[in-house]
C-alpha cells in the first residue's frame, strides 16, 4: 500500500490538476489539497466544487508543507512558474508536471534551477496524463477521468528513484496505468497521436471557417465530421504552447502526413485505385485494431 | 398526409438502405420492401432481421411493381446498375439513390439511359441522406438512423415535380429534413464536410501504421485520437469510390486544406503565435458554434 500524500499542491487548477485531486480525495490517498492559480475566483469555484481545501494564490506559500507538487499549467507557463518554485521548493516535496510536451518542460526546468553541469532536481518527474477531453477549466474535472487511462513518466537522468516511485503512487491511485519512457520518445509518440491530430482538426475547420458557404457547410455537417473536428473545440493558448513547445517532432511528423497526404492526392488525380484502396484498407485495419469501434 | 409507397425496392441492402426501410415500416409508409443484391446470405440476413420482406435476386425482376427504387450501392456501381435498370424501370416508378456524390451518379444515369439531347429520365431524383456511421452492413441498421438529419435531393433539369414530391415525402417519414440544391453545390459542400476529413482520417491513420514504433503509437494514443480516427474505420471501397467519383471538388478542397497547413507549418517553424492562436482560436469559435461539443 502506498504512502498517504499529507499535502499536494496543485498550481493551475483545472480539468487535469482537479481531476486528480478528486480521484485521490475518493481514493483516500491525500491529506490536503492546495491550489494555487492567477484567478481568485476560479479557484473558489474549485473550493465550492470540493476539488481543493485550501486557496494560496502566493506560489513560493503553496508550496511549503508539500509532499508533492503538480504544475498543471500550459507548458508556455513552465520556465516561470519554475523560476518562482526554484528557490522556494521545500527539500522534502517531489516536483511533477502534467505538460503536454516534455523536451520543453525539462528544458524550462533546467533554466530555472541553474544546478551545476546543467543538472535537474533529484526531486524532479516530468509527467504527462493521455487524458482528457475537449473541455478545459474545474467545471469539467471528474474523479474517473484516470481510470484505466495511461500516464506518462519521464524520468530524468538526475530523478531520484523515490520521487519517481511517489509520483507513480500518486497516479496509480488515482485509477492510472503508469508507464515509464525517455523525454525524445514521448514527444515523437505524443506527436504523433495527439499534437498533430489537434493541428488537423483545428486546421481543417479553420479552412471551413473562411469559406464564403460556411454556414451552409456547417449545416451539412454529419456525425463523422462532429466527431473528427471535437479537438478542435481545444483549448487555443494550451494547443498554441503545444506546438511551440514540440516544434521538432511536430514538424518532423507533419511533414511526414504532408509527404503521404500528397500521394494520395496524386493518386486521387491520376484513378489510382489499387493505392487508394491499399492505404484505406491499411488505415481500417490498423484502426479497428487497435481502437475500440 | 403522404401516399403509402406500396412497393420500395432497394438494390444494395446496407446500413443506408436497411435503415430506410426500417424506419418507413416503423411509420406505416410502405407495404412491401424488396431487396436485391449481389449476395443472397446477406439478403437472408436482411429478411431474418426483418429489413425487406422479400428477395429478388435478378435486379430487373426486383423493380417491377415498385414505385419507388432505391439504388444504395457503392457511387462507383451506379452506372452498371442504371445500365441493367434502364430498359426494365416501369413507367411509374420513381428511381432515387443515396449515393455521396451526386455528378458522378447523374452522369451514370446519362450515359445509362441514353436519352435524346443528353437529357435525364424525368422520374430520376438524385439524393443523399447525411447520415451514416463508421459502420456498413444491413446488421448496422436501425429506424432511427434519419431522425433529425438531413437528406440532400439535387433534382435535374429534367426531374419531374411530382417525383421529387414522392422522393422527399419518403425521406421525411423515415424522419429526415429534407433539403434540395443544385448537383454542383452538393458536391463541394460535401467535399469539405465528409470526403475531405475522410480522406485525412485514412491518411493520417495510415501514415501512423507504416511507422516502425506503431504498436507503441496506438496504445499510448487517448481519446481525442478514437474520436478523430474514427471515421478511417469506414468501408474503403464507398470511400475510395467516392474519391474517384467526387475527383474535381475534392482535390479543390484538398489543395485549399494544404496550403492552410503550410501556412500553419510555417507558423510553427517561425514561432508566430499570433498567427497560431489566430487559427486556433478561430477554428475553436466555429465549431464550438456550429456543433454539439
Amino acid at each position: 500500500m502506498s504512502e498517504m500524500i499529507k499535502q499536494l499542491t496543485i498550481i493551475g487548477v483545472g480539468l487535469i490538476g482537479g481531476s486528480l485531486a478528486l480521484a485521490l480525495k475518493r481514493a483516500g490517498a491525500v491529506g490536503e489539497v492546495v491550489g494555487c492559480g492567477r484567478d481568485i475566483k476560479h479557484l473558489q469555484r474549485a473550493v465550492e466544487l470540493g476539488v481543493i481545501d485550501r486557496i494560496e494564490m502566493d506560489m513560493a506559500a503553496s508550496v511549503q508543507g508539500a509532499d508533492i507538487v503538480l504544475v498543471a499549467a500550459p507548458v508556455g507557463a513552465m520556465e516561470a512558474i519554475f523560476r518562482i518554485l526554484a528557490p522556494v521548493l521545500p527539500e522534502g516535496a517531489v516536483l511533477t508536471d502534467a505538460g503536454s510536451t516534455k523536451g520543453s518542460v525539462v528544458e524550462a526546468a533546467r533554466a530555472a534551477f541553474k544546478l551545476p553541469k546543467g543538472e535537474l532536481p533529484a526531486n524532479f518527474v516530468p509527467g504527462h496524463p493521455i487524458a482528457g477531453t475537449e473541455k478545459s477549466g474545474v467545471e469539467a474535472a471528474f474523479s474517473d477521468l484516470y481510470k484505466g487511462r495511461r500516464v506518462i513518466l519521464t524520468p530524468t537522468e538526475n530523478s531520484d528513484s523515490d520521487a519517481v516511485a511517489r509520483v507513480r503512487a500518486m497516479w496509480e491511485q488515482a485509477g492510472a496505468d503508469v508507464v515509464e519512457t525517455s523525454v525524445a520518445h514521448h514527444d515523437e509518440v505524443l506527436a504523433a497521436t495527439s499534437h498533430l491530430p489537434h493541428l488537423l482538426a483545428f486546421s481543417l475547420v479553420d479552412t471551413l471557417a473562411t469559406m464564403d458557404d460556411k454556414q451552409e457547410i456547417f449545416e451539412f455537417a454529419a456525425g463523422g465530421f462532429r466527431d473528427f473536428t471535437r479537438i478542435a473545440s481545444s483549448d487555443p493558448q494550451m494547443w498554441h504552447d503545444i506546438c511551440i513547445h514540440n516544434e521538432p517532432a511536430l514538424l518532423k511528423m507533419l511533414e511526414r502526413f504532408e509527404n503521404d497526404l500528397d500521394k494520395l492526392r496524386l493518386a486521387i488525380a491520376n484513378n489510382d485505385s489499387d493505392y487508394l484502396l491499399q492505404v484505406f484498407t491499411r488505415a481500417k485495419t490498423a484502426r479497428d485494431q487497435f481502437c475500440d469501434k
